[in-house]
């Protein structure tokens, strides 16, 4: 293959450029002479690389570097505000869409709240138009959009980018991108929510330069990013890391998914919440109490009750960090992974459990892999997806594999 | 790296010849027309690649093919007994020793027995005469030998080829290479033997073409060998697998590790025989009371009982086999591969249990990923380990990552 590959100077010049474009990425700012010997490619050749790429706009010269005995060398990076990709996260409540350039950075983000479950329709009509009013007020046109990444809560084919099911939004089958109309000549990409964020925490947060990891989506559902070996893990079928439905507890809830005690029965936002509400039914002495109706007991509620002091509330959260804590353990055990990452609804109150579950995890786990692993909240939270979504068409344009 | 890569016209060289090794291996045999097809390379590039890999003796002609429309094209295959690979399984209670040839086919075999755990000296030593034993019953000397593969039911460190530590054995580490004596100068590979496994069941077992597997080994303790994107998946540390760790019953017996439950605990072979020579002084009716020491009873004679109809043994195999496949459901969720194999000891009761194991699957795990694992017991059995050691120096030859 590699000799074939050769023979096709068009395939070398572009795979050469993404490299070369991608080394700017990763080491910030660098110059020619660096890039050279990185690579191994001649000065010369590296000229007319890096001119091609200043050329098409990715990157510009931003000064000069420190010298290492001659001339301080010109310093290259990637040119920020010089293209940009929209990451949309859909969801049963909200649609959240950001606006992110060539570097990571975001520059604008918006979201809707959405009271009922929507329509497939609504919610790509609702997302074009999203995109076009971020464009809008940072006044860009169509072409400085490299692309669009979808994120959705349920199973896309992954060659193809079509929805197999989203169960909690009842769409099967659905093809996001015969459904665009004003933004249809975009390039636009789908993807599972979960691997969306693993994306994220992988290009921008806290697992960049981590070959094996695990990011944990904890909300109303929990599930899973795997990477292995520096590469997205989607398993047979794409359906890879549903660790919601790990049992921690056999004799535990009956789960949506029949089986019984999966870590989502107990540990995602919902059951917090729906055991709180539970238990103050049952006359528990709590702070939350004070609602009327126990239905307006919420996440937030029982979060802030928690950080009050109050018992019940604090042993709902430590419960659930409990049970999230055997789910890591086995994880641990068995991908041995550099890290664990805790995201979405959960960095809520990560500051009040990540220890129990981190305790859990010493206690239980085999101790070379427990070493080898850190076991942290992220830093991104709630934006996760929306942000690897957006991400999704950056890493065509660096010639990553999705 | 292209680029660079590209101008060792020695790399390229090797790493052709190698493609087209491994082109001839998976296809059996093969014309020099369809390996030019398939490679891109023109018949004359081919003609010298195939020269080469013949005058090396890796390869020969073996007849004529069927015409597509011209002459009947002469074609190549792998050279049955041209070169040979040795693999050693050591475990405390055997020492295996398998010779393979260039196709995979076993030439030779030995199985010493071990009454008390032996020193790594006294291992080295024996594994030596072993191979040495081999070649010349084969009437073949060291030239013939590409290499020797090591299977350690322990922590392999994957680069240097040491024995970081293999617990049962206490051995720490140990580094095989540096004490050979006899077969030093032969390039040597150290393996864990779950991966060892692993690399059996991929390369001449049940996932030969199969991306994205988990060999399970049952016997005194369980581990396991995970495959991802057709490659082996070590982990941060090199103890991905460690399934025998899994949580099945958080209220179970104490684990070795420290923690509660393990399937080790529940479903290993000195589990299920533990818990019959308990059933058996708690006075259960049952066959095995024929043994006047219970210490007697060992797997095969709780095998035997069961296959005789005995239900006190079926219940304790059947109980085993629950709690694989609630261990199998978690793999299933979190890592939704193409196969779940179970060896080892596994192989000699796994007739009488493996409808349990799927009947769980099929009620626990979740419906897309449960319907696209194929959960099968290993046609290899307790030999993999030594196989898939063999098979590593093989590995090396076609040039594959190990």
């Amino acid at each position: 293959m590699a000799a074939k590959r050769a023979g096709n100077s068009k395939f070398l010049k572009e795979y050469n450029e993404s490299v070369v474009l991608d080394l700017i990425r990763t080491n910030k700012a660098i110059s020619k002479a660096e890039l050279s010997s990185i690579t191994g490619l001649s000065a010369t050749a590296m000229g007319v690389i890096t001119a091609s790429l200043i050329g098409k706009g990715y990157i510009h010269e931003m000064g000069t570097g420190e010298s290492k005995g001659g001339r301080r060398p010109i310093m290259l990076e990637l040119k920020p505000d010089s293209f940009y990709s929209a990451g949309i996260d859909m969801d049963t409540d909200y649609i959240k869409a950001v606006l992110m350039d060539i570097t990571g950075k975001v520059v604008n983000n918006k979201c809707i709240d959405m009271l009922v479950p929507p329509s497939f329709d609504l919610v790509i009509k609702k997302a074009e138009k999203l995109v076009v009013k971020m464009l809008e007020e940072q006044s860009l046109d169509f072409s400085k959009l490299l692309g669009i990444g979808f994120s959705v809560p349920g199973m896309v084919d992954s060659l193809t980018h079509k929805i197999v099911l989203a169960p909690n939004l009842e769409w099967e089958n659905a093809d996001i991108r015969q459904s665009l109309t004003i933004l249809g000549d975009i390039p636009s990409y789908v993807e599972n929510e979960s691997m969306s964020s693993a994306i994220c925490e992988n290009w921008i947060g806290l697992c960049s330069n981590v070959g094996n990891f695990v990011c944990i989506n904890i909300k109303s559902g929990i599930g899973a990013g795997i990477f292995t070996g520096g590469k997205l893990y989607r398993g047979t079928g794409g359906t890879a890391g549903e660790v919601g439905h790990i049992s921690v507890d056999e004799n535990g809830p009956k789960c949506g998914c029949g089986n019984y005690g999966c870590l989502e029965t107990v540990a995602s936002s919902r059951s917090i919440v729906e055991r709180a509400r539970r238990l103050i039914k049952q006359g528990v002495v709590s702070s939350l109490n004070r609602f009327d109706d126990v239905e307006e007991i919420d996440l937030d509620a029982v979060i802030d009750a928690s950080r009050s002091g109050d018992e019940a509330a604090r042993n709902i959260l430590n419960e659930a960090a409990r049970y999230i804590g055997i789910a890591v353990t086995n994880l641990v055990n068995t991908l041995n992974p550099s890290k664990i990452v805790l995201g979405k609804e959960f960095v809520k109150y990560a500051d009040l459990v990540i220890d129990i579950i981190k305790g859990v995890v010493e206690c239980k786990a085999l101790k070379d892999p427990a070493e080898r692993v850190e076991v942290v909240a992220s830093e991104i939270g709630e934006s996760a997806s929306a942000l690897g979504a957006a991400i999704i068409p950056l890493k065509v344009l660096f010639k990553y594999t999705l």
